[in-house]
């Protein structure tokens, strides 16, 4: 007996997402419901050779499912994912709700999957700017000890959803007409500006994004006290989160042996021969589902450093991609079960 | 008597700003030479009430000038600074050729004005990426030893030149009406992608552009041993570079004590109010002639390390501007002479 599969925010720019992966997925899946505001209820969406229909969310409705992917805002999931694991289902979330909660795994199938067996229904996928980086930054930490993690982000706007890719391109088009510039999603132009501000912003200085990096990239790692500080950064691209990082080892490490690490590690691909102009870009990732790193080379300015940069389709590996990898992980280990 | 001043890449983006700047400049010029390639000769442009007609640059041309503005490559450059220099006139070079040469200065003229005093006819603008960057650091490191920088930029594509503008404008177009796109400036797509690639690469895996940023912050602040990261990437913005910096100073620095010294810094201006939306950026960077300062904070990462973000126009302080700058404090230093 397969498993009831719902998925919450199933409109959105991850639900498509969703609909896609779960299409390529080993999940056992014998029903799928789509569910989202009433706002899109009654939409219809194609999923392989049939046709769903989108049904309004409701404590009911999320009840039906044994596993519930939610990929809407953090008060939706606040509301569903206790509900979920009450009624002793699973529930996958995409927002930022739970996954400081120690009560609620942060997983990244590839780096900390022993993290899901101490689950209590809810598990969290982390923030899609948390994703390249993590991904590239285990291979390496689980071999060296590390100290410190700087890193800056080049942020799709599709890690923001639907309104704002519409945005850029509404914005896109009034930038090439030289006609004056409204903006709603972003507290300002998106089109050919960059914004270094993700999320609201903390007393300390840093935005909410910035600190999630760091707090998520601890946990997913296993290293409560690295040292850890980014830069948080929405530029003018659809799809395809970037990460420049410069990490701070105990010991020196050379470029072959970094490039050995990575390129051991599941889910990364290493794409680095810059003279032959070949390195990470968001054009190229999006779509897939491989994170990139290159431009791998030795930190001039510290001893032990190493510097390098990574991109991955923020809708993918860093939202819905790794969701489904949390799921099919949870199956292998037993961890899913058909409610009825 | 005043100066006889020509500008040679008159036609080019960075051109085009030296006309701007020089109408407000207090430069007394007699006279004013618009030099271009051969295809452009014989084009007309405004200059305040005059109409100039673009010349061919040739050494009989440049000759004629006591004072010569090169914004052109570094090739033009290698060939013409030292017959200007040879022939007893100034020569201010906005290419990299001679920036790293002992004999020459590489000034911004709020940081090392005396510098200037030992030049020998040939006197260096910064990289349009290291201005910012050196002006936000000069006012903090003037008074707090430092130790290290990491830096990650976010370079706008008029840095590439006139060609570079044209190619985005071409290449949004496209992506809006979903066409394939051919690059012909830059080696990949740059609209709606990041590329972490600016100039050619070195051995060590630094691109050139990371290399320069380096090497001249060291040489206009005088911190010949500061040890110094960067990765330089292009973003899909026609004017206004940014930079996320990340500080270790030799002790800590209060963000009360970085503001204070970032306000007394002419030429800088400190927008740092993220709560209220206020960050330094490249819509409002563009056209100005401050550099603006902001997301200053502790880094979390580091007990003395401070994190901060800046803007300036590549083409004006990046450019054009600072090397008028140079000019004018060259004449008030009496270093410049009418020639006849």
């Amino acid at each position: 007996m397969g498993l009831n599969v719902a998925i919450v925010g199933a409109t959105g720019a991850v639900g498509a997402e969703f609909l896609k992966v779960l299409r390529g997925s080993s999940l056992p899946v014998d029903s799928l419901h789509l569910l989202a505001t009433s706002r899109s209820a009654g939409r219809t969406l194609p999923f392989g050779d049939e046709v769903l229909e989108v049904q309004e969310v409701s404590p009911e409705a999320v009840k039906k499912a044994d596993l519930v992917f939610i990929a809407a805002n953090a008060e939706a999931s606040l509301e569903l994912c206790p509900q979920v694991a009450e009624a002793g289902r699973v529930a996958i979330d995409d927002s930022s709700a739970f996954r400081m909660d120690p009560q609620v795994p942060l997983v990244v199938p590839e780096i900390n999957p022993e993290d899901l067996d101490g689950h209590h229904g809810i598990v969290s996928t982390p923030n899609c700017t948390t994703v390249p980086l993590v991904m590239a930054l285990h291979p390496l930490v689980k071999v060296i000890p590390v100290k410190r993690v700087v890193v800056d982000t080049y942020q799709a706007v599709s890690g923001a959803g639907g309104a704002a890719i519409a945005e850029l391109t509404e914005q896109a088009t009034r930038v090439l007409g030289s006609q004056p510039i409204q903006p709603r999603v972003f507290a300002h132009q998106i089109a050919a500006n960059v914004i270094p501000a993700v999320d609201a912003f903390l007393e300390n200085g840093y935005s909410k994004e910035e600190w999630k990096m760091a707090e998520e990239s601890k946990k997913i790692l296993h290293l409560p006290d690295l040292d850890f500080s980014a830069t948080c950064v929405r530029v003018p691209v659809y799809r395809g989160h970037s990460v420049a990082a410069h990490v701070e080892f105990s010991r020196p490490v050379s470029v072959a042996e970094a490039r050995q690490l990575l390129a051991g590690m599941p889910g990364v691909q290493v794409v680095d021969d810059p003279a032959a102009d070949r390195y990470p870009m968001p054009v190229d990732a999006a779509g897939m589902d491989e994170v990139l790193v290159g431009r791998i080379r030795r930190d001039m300015s510290h001893p032990n450093g190493l510097v390098f940069w990574a991109t991955a389709d923020n809708l993918r590996k860093g939202a819905a991609l790794n969701s489904v990898q949390i799921a099919e992980e949870m199956q292998r280990r037993g961890l899913l079960k058909n409610g009825r």
